[in-house]
């Protein structure tokens, strides 16, 4: 057929989607906002290809082909939580020690004719999408490679928050609320002490967002503890038995990554992940004891685990807004011509909340970590300051229903049809 | 002031109302139920007086004068979690043990010009319930005391199902949905196994609502764990790994008080509460380490305990219209002349859901437990059957979400105004 006279068109090239790391209740909005971009733009971008368990697919070219997914199915991505395309617990080495690997992503992202590289993750992603980068480039066959923040965590650098952070902050404030005054029901012939572990292994972001729980102040949550603060078992004895005879009972939320002033975990676990990073679980039940022991109060204790990251149904909107947007502007920025950046989101100046993105190079990025600033914590170390506060609430905003049917909320089930394999050299992860 | 001519009225009498034992995400429908019936009633019904902390305000003469409440704070009831008065795990005695503290309440309810008792419980206070109906009779002082279904257990007879049960049941059948979600997007190269632990000391209801998570065959949950159902190490086992094969990975849903078939609990935890019920916890993390001892599979747990049965912010919009309901009932049974009786929840015949009110005599209800009907269960012991998810599906339907300010539901906080003393005696419980 002749060509349409008139028209230039550059060629199009096909884009890499994947996700990585712990999952949470909004990146699948964020692939939402990557795919429904990429078919708006469908003069300048084919196919999405996404990895089928993140990287992993990639380099098993193991891809899935996101354009046989209906309009339909793609936007319920939006309201869906976890990981549609699968995630993976997979660091890539550092060049020196498997130069292979990088080398086979590029044969991948050749073979596949992929332009774009769009890395939805944490920290160690966001350096691996830099490896990638400068990779391509060594290699003389460019990609464009755009970061898109994700982690409950909240701990990326040069980003005012992290999507996926909102909603499990929202989780655990309404959680803590709920919780507290249930305990606040029993407590004058029951339990008296009640503790709630939550995520959060180096950073106490998730443990301070119970704070938002409170509306007076007195309200629970009384005692928050935070990696950021060393443990004292005295000073925490003396605040829970305080906290119940001037209130009947005492509302403790407590950080996975809690620990004593020589960085001994208080749940004493020493299990690892595949990224190196200790499994943890188990402050709760340790404190808990803890004060059986030596206060003798009748406690109750709540481990939430995956239910807080996966808690679609308590989703801030602000949050998935957000996911939303950073999907989009990655495929913006790409067509802009930007690479090797990760899209920030930064708080606008003014009395109301609002926000705009932007973009951070990504050799700043990579392997950061951010820690909760000091002055978001209270002097005495057990709680969130107004500062904190103020920084915190915005991102709990609003509420983002799913549908329900049957009384179940309606997740999107994708066809996940795979690409056709074009490299006939097997490759093993 | 003269008598209006040509109104004859009964002397009016105050309503007392407790709420007793572990609270739920909807008793406090069930009190505005009460107080708005009885408010409605005002022609025959003078306050309603709540007992501060269950049966044991009562014994103190420590009441909470509803009257005192806006409309809208009562109204707001519907959708506040816990309870609003406080409640407690505190059981009077049998006659011969402690004739004193039913009298003690008579002469509470005599002083307090009380005429209606309405208890809002399980099945340890439809015996309460009972007791003072009996005494009242034999001490000549007539009370009218009708009894308010609540447990999140669902263990009560003659009942279809109890008020609490609904919403912790779409709690459970959500989060087992969303936390699935989680690990199947994981499994490839991370966590395989995720156990959560469920309420359910004898019946294992709440853990079968986890099955409402499955749409489809093969969904999880793959195992399910009920206290009717013998525990074996090497069956269980057996699953997991069989599971994880097929699916890439295994949710299993467990109940507290799984056990094995001498009755030794999973958890092997012993402390008792002041029923002398057994204080449970710690099945989940039993289950996870045999996994990754005999299996070496990567797992994660939950432990969701108070935070399942409060979660109002998910409540089944099903059980907060019967809650509510079965308070209403209550009012009109006791003003119908009826008492010694519970107000039960009749499931209609039919091919859609519906339900009625009706009621059971309080002899036949009082410490009594519901089992699951060992035909809800399937033949292998891990799963429901059709007979079980028709029986289970109805009571979570529909969502029913609280207000919403600041990101955070809005919770009514009572004035509750004491009632002032009218006893000089002293009591001590």
């Amino acid at each position: 057929m002749p060509s349409t006279p008139g028209t230039t068109k550059a060629p199009k090239k096909n884009a890499f989607y994947a996700q990585s790391g712990g999952v949470t209740a909004v990146i699948n909005a964020s692939a939402c906002g990557v795919i429904e971009a990429a078919r708006e733009h469908s003069d300048k971008i084919g196919h999405v290809y996404a990895g089928r368990n993140g990287i992993i697919g990639a380099l098993l070219e193991d891809l899935i082909n996101t354009s046989e997914e209906s309009p339909r199915a793609i936007a319920a991505l939006r309201h869906t939580p976890s990981g549609a395309f699968g995630s993976c617990r997979y660091k890539l080495k550092s060049f020196e020690e498997n130069k292979a690997e990088y080398e086979r992503l590029i044969d991948v992202f050749k073979a596949h004719d992929i332009g774009y590289f769009f890395y939805n993750g944490g920290g160690d992603s966001a350096d691996t999408c830099l490896k990638v980068s400068q990779l391509s480039e060594q290699m003389g066959y460019p990609i464009q490679a755009i970061h898109i923040p994700k982690t409950v965590d909240n701990d990326l650098p040069y980003t005012d928050n992290c999507p996926g952070f909102g909603s499990v902050a929202k989780y655990v404030a309404v959680s803590t609320k709920e919780a507290s005054l249930d305990i606040a029901s029993m407590c004058e012939s029951s339990t008296k002490v009640f503790i709630l572990e939550v995520m959060g292994r180096h950073a106490g972001w998730i443990a301070a967002a119970g704070a938002l729980a409170a509306e007076e102040a007195g309200d629970p949550p009384h005692i928050i503890l935070f990696p950021e603060i060393p443990f004292s078992q005295e000073e925490f004895l003396v605040r829970v038995e305080e906290a119940v005879k001037e209130h009947g009972y005492c509302v403790v939320v407590a950080s996975e990554g809690a620990q004593y002033a020589d960085g001994t975990l208080i749940s004493g676990s020493i299990t690892k992940d595949a990224f190196g990073h200790q499994q943890l679980g188990g402050v709760a039940p340790t404190l808990a004891t803890l004060v059986k022991q030596k206060l003798g109060y009748k406690y109750h204790w709540a481990l939430a685990d995956y239910l807080q990251r996966s808690a679609r149904h308590i989703a801030s909107a602000t949050d998935v807004e957000q996911a939303y947007a950073v999907g989009l502007a990655a495929v913006e920025y790409a067509l802009a011509g930007k690479s090797s950046v990760m899209v920030t989101i930064e708080r606008n100046q003014g009395e109301t909340y609002s926000w705009s993105l932007g973009e951070a190079p990504l050799e700043h990025v990579a392997n950061q970590e951010k820690m909760m600033p000091r002055s978001y914590i209270t002097e005495d170390g057990y709680g969130v300051t107004q500062e904190g506060l103020d920084y915190l609430s915005p991102l709990i905003q609003g509420e983002d229903y799913p549908p329900y049917n049957n009384g179940i909320p309606q997740y999107v089930r994708l066809a996940k049809v795979p690409v056709e394999k074009k490299l006939n050299t097997p490759f093993e992860v």
